[in-house]
């Protein structure tokens, strides 16, 4: 069990494609963590949200936080990370902020993550196998010449971004490459909703044997929508969180960033990729 | 009041700035609204979440999104836009998923507009106002120069990214482009809270005279942030969305977009960029 204070980037393993040769190495990749923010004010102490960050300033964000709801009178008297949190890995996911004011009249939650998560990384990889999600089992293999051509096939079948520059993209295709739905939303989380939401009515869940294509960077997330609909590989143009890894290691999912040119660094799920075989000499 | 339904794409009026010249043009920006999201299920119908997106598949959004929450046991019987809003503007932005299963036990809530709000941009608005917040009232100026600089000065104060590769970065800086601070997260939103936090913590609100940067794209969350927190300048190297250029104009805050090299456009509050004066020649 970790006691010490989460880092802003953590250590991960990968490997890097680069046209058809493959390296194993060490990087790193950005910390994503649940913070949980409680309020506490009028004699009253509750919890106003969880939402998952990057350790740092933790202080600063639940306080800019409730400054941005509405929900802080004046400049806070105190503000601590909870002792009274029951596992040492959860010390510095809890802050609370106490204030001047009248206690919050009702109850405000947001968040993606509920309480009964626990709010620490581990805690919330558990609370999706509580929830009754499991690894994807999936045997499909890729090419990886068929990975290096999505973000080009995903670019071509927006239409939206060329008006406005300020959409991100969904794509979903099939092992060999091609396009089986495109979604476009201001959040790249709404873009990914909405293709599993149409494989959802037209009941083609599992989607297995796709690969998920977004565009930006991939967080906790999306992996965790990948696996409730049954997808074995995501892939992104850029970087994904520490937690992103660890679902995907966790239940089976094949994690593809920095997906540029004839180049790929591969998270989790190596064995989906098919480098071509060299020709016997 | 529009009764017909949102496109993704709004059109708006930029002045571009390129290098010392202006030009005043129309131009598209990506619709942001709010989608409520309803479940009708054991007889009862509840909202589950608000979240803010583009126009567009709305029945997959709200059924992705509440596949993606373990809301939904199987596939829905009936999905369709509500027809009790108050508004007819709202038509448009409330979705109900109706499937079998029980009622949801404990009442969900997620997102970042209550209901209280309305559910249509205008109506966000409005909220805004009855928050108690009002127009940011700054006569601040800044020489485009130093606005065509941010967007380098913000990445090298930028530590973690170059390690990482997946940090959105906030920097706030004084009208004359020296660096006040600087905060990263895997969240947009988090950053900008940080950067508020930090000034809500040091007394230092309403932080006038400053121009907040950030990096991607600009939705409404990051220029409501900056009304809260009486920032006058808002910055992004990308996009924004067409509720982030209604909240500016309505709020007096000057938006920019696709602040990249010596170029730029600006979606409201012109006024407090100023172009070099031309030598009499």
């Amino acid at each position: 069990m970790r006691a010490d204070r989460p880092g802003a980037a953590t250590r991960a393993k990968v490997w890097t494609l680069d046209g058809e040769t493959e390296v194993r190495r060490r990087d790193s990749v950005v910390t994503e963590e649940p913070l949980e923010i409680r309020l506490s004010a009028g004699g009253r102490t509750q919890t106003v949200a969880v939402t998952m960050r990057t350790p740092g300033h933790d202080f600063e964000l639940a306080t800019g936080f409730l400054h941005a709801e509405g929900l802080l009178p004046g400049v806070p008297h105190q503000v601590s990370y909870c002792a009274d949190v029951e596992r040492a890995d959860q010390k510095f996911n809890v802050v609370t902020v106490e204030t001047d004011g009248p206690a919050l009249e009702a109850p405000v939650r947001s968040g993606i993550v509920s309480s009964a998560c626990g709010v620490c990384g581990s805690a919330s990889l558990d609370a999706l196998h509580e929830r009754g999600l499991h690894r994807v089992a999936d045997d499909v293999t890729v090419p990886v010449d068929v990975l290096y051509g999505l973000p080009d096939a995903l670019r071509s079948a927006q239409g939206l971004f060329e008006v406005t520059g300020g959409l991100h993209a969904a794509g979903l295709f099939t092992a060999d490459g091609s396009l089986v739905a495109t979604r476009e939303d201001v959040g790249r989380h709404n873009a990914v909703d909405k293709l599993v939401g149409w494989g959802v009515l037209g009941d083609r869940l599992p989607l297995s044997g796709t690969v998920l294509m977004v565009s930006g960077r991939c967080g906790y997330e999306i992996v965790q929508k990948a696996v409730a609909a049954g997808i074995p590989v995501v892939a992104s143009v850029s970087a994904p969180s520490s937690l992103a890894v660890a679902v995907a290691e966790d239940f089976g999912v094949t994690l593809v960033g920095f997906l540029r040119g004839r180049r790929c660094n591969v998270y989790a799920g190596r064995e989906r990729l098919r480098l071509p075989v060299p020709a016997a000499t």
